[in-house]
């Protein structure tokens, strides 16, 4: 790549390789694949519990599958089609969450492997294509073997961090049984992309059928980024950035909602009765929120608009700690052509642009300076 | 007041008068109010479900209601404490949803005739210290009542709006059966002021035990603001602001999360397959959000950080639309003199200095410029 050029680099990318397509196609309860018996149909997704709607037929529910979540070379054609030069893919939701604790480390270890096989392929035939991954963990395993999957991911030189979901070993991010999981993931300097999945109970929302009546958007929109919030903040007043100051989380869609609701998070720690009722000892997190989202946290710039872009830098305290993403296959166009330029990516590079009219430095840093530094990509 | 100095205009700050503190003292389940045995004992004020905590005596649940939330006399102090001018008082949540629908209307005539005299009554005595309120609306009543009292609020003048929760009639913000009282609100103009009350389900957070961890934190500081997003975005997706392209709505604190997610809302809303289902005719809401929160949406400015504030000012689309706010009582500083400056306070003026170092005329409307003009205040 010319040095003129700044590199775009999406890190915010799923592939479901074509194992785990096999995977999910073999299964008939969330998350799982469905063949319609219409061989010109697509293959339906399910991966959402809201998605698994039993009034309708099942060729109807979740999205379609279709080649682009598997093909390497679609990947690169909508990278050409966006300018994107780098590509840091990732499986996507749920990941490996609903394994068989027996078989859930071989699995990871061959998702892994695959992986790292196919951007190694990729990236000696592509001269401006590259592509780098996150790694799954075999989460559902036990965490002795989840340990030694983050050592041995150091090893494969396209990996470069872990993607996953707020459910850890089964009980959030607070669990103790992840000491040894976060000391792994803090010796070896991995990176942690974490991504939501399993939203929020219906029940916040009014209910199956209020959700029902716009389809994908209470769960996706607002589900999702508040799974993100509450994970995080469970962790942060848990005290697990206290125990392990040298983790680093990258947070899927600007963090959730976190950076909006950061100085609120605060507030109600500083006046919160729990925390002081030890004769005026702080209980609660030892460490401001503001100091953990400098120094542990990054966020990806998937916000679809400049009032969330800005707050996310100015949360993260930098506009050093913002990346840009596409969360690709997701949100094609609908009935489009799918070669055209993508409106979900095309709203989230326009905030960068209207967030930065004139400070090329601040853009090139966002839309790929950044992923170079923190992953270390060689482009 | 002198021209020189722009009045400071609290817009969200809470009172029980004595027939409301009657009201909860009368009840045993949530909302209530229990007067522990010890007589040196404040009252413990229980309003939120995940207060009433069975485990604990009802003298350690919820918080202590001193007299700080039904004194004139303290709320004037407390407006002294920071200098604030003008406070627009407001019942605080749950408001009169719990109500027996018989007795639904003459109870909201009579707390809302008690807040027209208790401001008329203090203007007439304090120089610079005037209140304001917002009403409230008997919402278990049916709606010809609703109706009933909204026209009857404009007969009093310092009455400049009301105050409600996300439940609607019971069915949300979406319900049909608000029709004719979003047209009576239009119609009179009357700005509605939304607060949360109900949070998100338990499980949300990962259940009751997980919330116990880290006091009222979970709730207060997500569960709330996630209520108000739910609740505008049911709205907003239901088509209400398109019916109803009149409505006025002040979102508390700072709109919860709705200036950050809205861009993903919009997002979502675009690539929506059940929106464009029938033969690509939009099906979803006509309008953009920002369209929206542009001309149906005032926030205030009680978010405690330059952030959130921020993305606010931006998703309003002017620094005209967000107004200063304290939520006094709640938030006291814990274990010391309340006679000072409160934290929770000076954190919501500090991130107003912090976003607007050299613009004193966005200080200003912010401050409380802003709720002067929007509601008619005479200062």
């Amino acid at each position: 790549m010319s040095s003129s050029t700044p590199p775009i680099v999406d890190l915010h990318t799923h592939m479901y390789p074509p194992s785990y397509i096999n995977l999910l196609s073999s299964r008939t309860a969330v998350p799982y694949i469905h063949q319609p018996s219409d061989p010109n149909a697509d293959p339906r997704l399910i991966i959402l519990a809201s998605d698994d709607d039993n009034s309708r037929p099942k060729s109807s529910r979740g999205r379609p599958v279709d080649s682009s979540y598997s093909s390497f070379d679609q990947k690169r054609q909508f990278m050409r089609a966006h300018g994107i030069n780098c590509s840091v893919i990732s499986l996507a939701n749920p990941w490996l969450d609903f394994l068989n604790p027996d078989s859930a480390l071989s699995t990871a270890q061959g998702i892994n492997d695959d992986l790292e096989r196919a951007c190694a392929e990729n990236n000696r035939s592509e001269a401006d294509l590259k592509l780098y991954a996150f790694g799954c963990l075999p989460l559902s395993a036990p965490a002795d073997d989840v340990v030694t999957e983050i050592y041995r991911l150091k090893t494969l030189p396209h990996l470069k961090g872990v993607i996953m979901g707020t459910t850890g070993l089964g009980n959030g991010l607070d669990d103790p049984a992840l000491n040894d999981i976060y000391s792994a993931l803090s010796s070896t300097s991995t990176l942690v992309f974490l991504h939501p999945h399993y939203g929020l109970p219906d029940s916040a929302f009014g209910g199956p059928d209020i959700i029902a009546r716009s389809g994908h958007v209470l769960p996706l929109a607002l589900g999702f980024p508040l799974e993100t919030t509450i994970a995080v903040s469970r962790m942060y007043l848990s005290g697990v950035f206290d125990r392990h100051p040298q983790l680093q989380f990258l947070l899927a869609h600007s963090g959730g909602t976190l950076p909006f609701l950061a100085g609120r998070i605060e507030s109600c720690v500083a006046h919160e009765r729990e925390f002081i009722a030890n004769g005026g000892h702080k209980q609660g997190p030892q460490r401001s929120i503001w100091d953990v989202l400098n120094s542990n946290v990054y966020l990806d710039a998937v916000i679809y608009g400049r009032p969330g872009l800005t707050a996310g830098i100015e949360a993260a305290g930098s506009v050093d700690r913002v990346m840009f993403g596409t969360d690709h296959p997701f949100f094609p166009p609908l009935g489009d052509d799918r070669r055209v330029k993508w409106l979900s990516v095309e709203s989230n590079r326009g905030a960068i642009n209207a967030s930065f009219p004139h400070d090329d430095e601040a853009k090139r840093k966002i839309l790929g300076g950044n992923a170079v530094r923190v992953l270390g990509l060689d482009l």
